[in-house]
């Protein structure tokens, strides 16, 4: 076993920075699992002790999110972006056409290819729903953007539908507010290769029965979870990273993550230098994203800030600049290190 | 980090068991990747590490599986069950058919997901092939009966597609009679989370172009494999296991494969105790079926072989019995120990 290089801090946009200790209990599980003699990845999902992750990693979720019984919580190989598909092919049929909030590119994307399955209306903003849509579909947080949709919209009639990818758990929400809410886990929840879907039963209900298998809720429902091999490592890093945010309290994770967002942003607003990108009413929690005076100080500040462990702040190659992703495993030490480096880089530069 | 137990030989039909170095070179990334500071888990898909991560994966693939470069070599989430469904979306339009070789649970599972997309013919026996089909399919390999599909049979005119899940990389095969092949990577290639799919170009530029993206071959090769955020540890087991091939010489797994088959089936054949299930003509190379005088001497050898470190020998509840699993990571000294075992049971109990 090598020796552990000094960890970075890591504010990549996903997959995101890990708890320490969940990687130290993974690297665990990968060496011996429960005492059985083989790793996690080398057990049936048709024994017990898988049966009991599987279930742990539900119940784990379903506390967080403050979900009953009447939501139906699956694990579902891919991301966010299998569901863009699974979505509308599941609620969207012939004859009927589902409502697209569009505030920036997951938003969009989410639209296109609902619209390769069934008629899509996209909306600006939240509201003006169109009467009997099959459901009405939002982003809750723009990655890119670094823009969160403001909770306080005026609802759908229709079945309230969400992207959650990058801000699912990152502050108190009333989950109960969706008919169907997904995420990639790689963000906030886990590692990559798995979305987290909790569906109301009353809208599961509705969705079509005759599709393949693999893209049905309902035949994934009727499974336990357990259709087809699952993604048992991200299965396991899903129940330590849920396990580590109920030891941690959600609410303490919640107050640190505004703790995090307000200290970046007061940053941001102290000097003319930087130039935040979001609009205030609009900033989003967990993707702060901003500019410098010019592209050659942009390149400086990620070079300098590389050389000094704080990693993956490049700005998405849509829109340039800076980028940096506060999810709930992010410690405040990473951005009390970070704004120390702000401030050392504007006096230089400015 | 806990101490390791020893391990037990797992003949489990999968997720299969894992080189110990395999094992262990997961575990160094999980601490540190390639120096950079943080897991494997948490790098930007977008990175160069990334990139190389991702093309040396399937450049060791391309190599195992002797395809060039007339082949596109796709690495996508979700394992065969995955592919039941996306193969037809892809390839089986309206007004057309699609020949299913079923000769066992796996290959009635495909042409039954295919039926929910399109027309499908089944045939128990490859040949007597529908003239104009979309695409023929067979299993290569049947894990729950423990069969495999003899390789000399007549070649449809159609383009020949295979899931060859559970003996793909297990002997020398010509892998370009088919114009597309997939595995879920669990067995003998790497974890669960991932599927192999290999296609020629000619038959991929048939594919449809107006699916979701997600469910797309074309948009999957168009974007280099990273159409939306990989699974990337299993990206990195599968660059690991086929390394580990590579590096022990696919010729000297195979010689080892036919070795470990042959030694357990000539212990079955031996005594009237052991009941082997399959056809001797259709024997399979990676699972081993085999029945008990009685039921109740199937739960003692059960039990037995667990006490003795021999694990995950049940067979599927379909077929009842045993089920042993000799996947290319099980190391010969596993099929040593339970061919000692099975003597001293049969003694015991014959």
């Amino acid at each position: 076993m090598a020796r552990m290089k000094p960890r970075v801090h890591n504010f990549c946009a996903g997959p995101g920075t890990l708890p320490p200790e969940v990687l130290e209990a993974l690297r665990e599980d990968l060496a011996d699992w429960r005492g059985l003699g083989r790793s996690v990845l080398e057990v049936s999902h048709r024994t017990e002790a898988y049966r009991a992750l599987h279930d742990r990693a539900v119940a784990n979720l379903r506390a967080l999110l403050g979900l009953g019984p009447d939501y139906e919580i699956l694990l579902l190989q891919g991301g966010a972006s299998g569901q863009f598909a699974m979505l509308p092919c599941n609620f969207l049929r012939a004859g009927r056409s589902a409502d697209y909030v569009v505030r920036g590119y997951w938003g969009e994307k989410a639209a296109r290819q609902a619209a390769r399955v069934g008629a899509v209306r996209t909306l600006r903003e939240p509201g003006g729903w169109t009467p009997g849509a099959a459901y009405a579909h939002v982003t809750t947080n723009e990655t890119i953007a670094g823009t969160r949709l403001p909770e306080a919209f005026p609802p759908p009639e229709a079945p309230l539908c969400a992207d959650m990818s990058s801000d699912i758990l990152a502050a108190p929400r009333d989950y109960r507010r969706y008919a169907l809410l997904y995420a990639g886990a790689q963000k906030n929840l886990g590692v990559a290769g798995l979305a987290v879907v909790a569906a109301h039963h009353d809208f599961l209900s509705r969705a079509r029965r005759d599709l393949p298998a693999v893209f049905s809720y309902l035949e994934h429902a009727r499974a336990g979870g357990l259709y087809h091999t699952p993604n048992a490592f991200a299965v396991d890093a899903l129940a330590h990273v849920t396990a580590w945010l109920l030891r941690e309290g959600p609410q303490a994770v919640w107050e640190r993550n505004a703790r995090k967002a307000e200290r970046l942003y007061a940053e941001l607003d102290a000097s003319a230098f930087w130039r935040p990108l979001a609009p205030k009413a609009e900033r989003s929690l967990t993707n702060v994203t901003f500019r410098l005076p010019t592209a050659e100080l942009e390149e400086a500040f990620l070079a300098q800030a590389e050389a000094e462990g704080l990693v993956a702040l490049r700005g998405h190659r849509a829109l340039g600049g800076i980028r940096a992703s506060l999810y709930n495993a992010l410690p405040e030490a990473a951005v009390e290190a970070l704004v120390a480096f702000m401030r050392r880089f504007a006096r230089e530069h400015a």
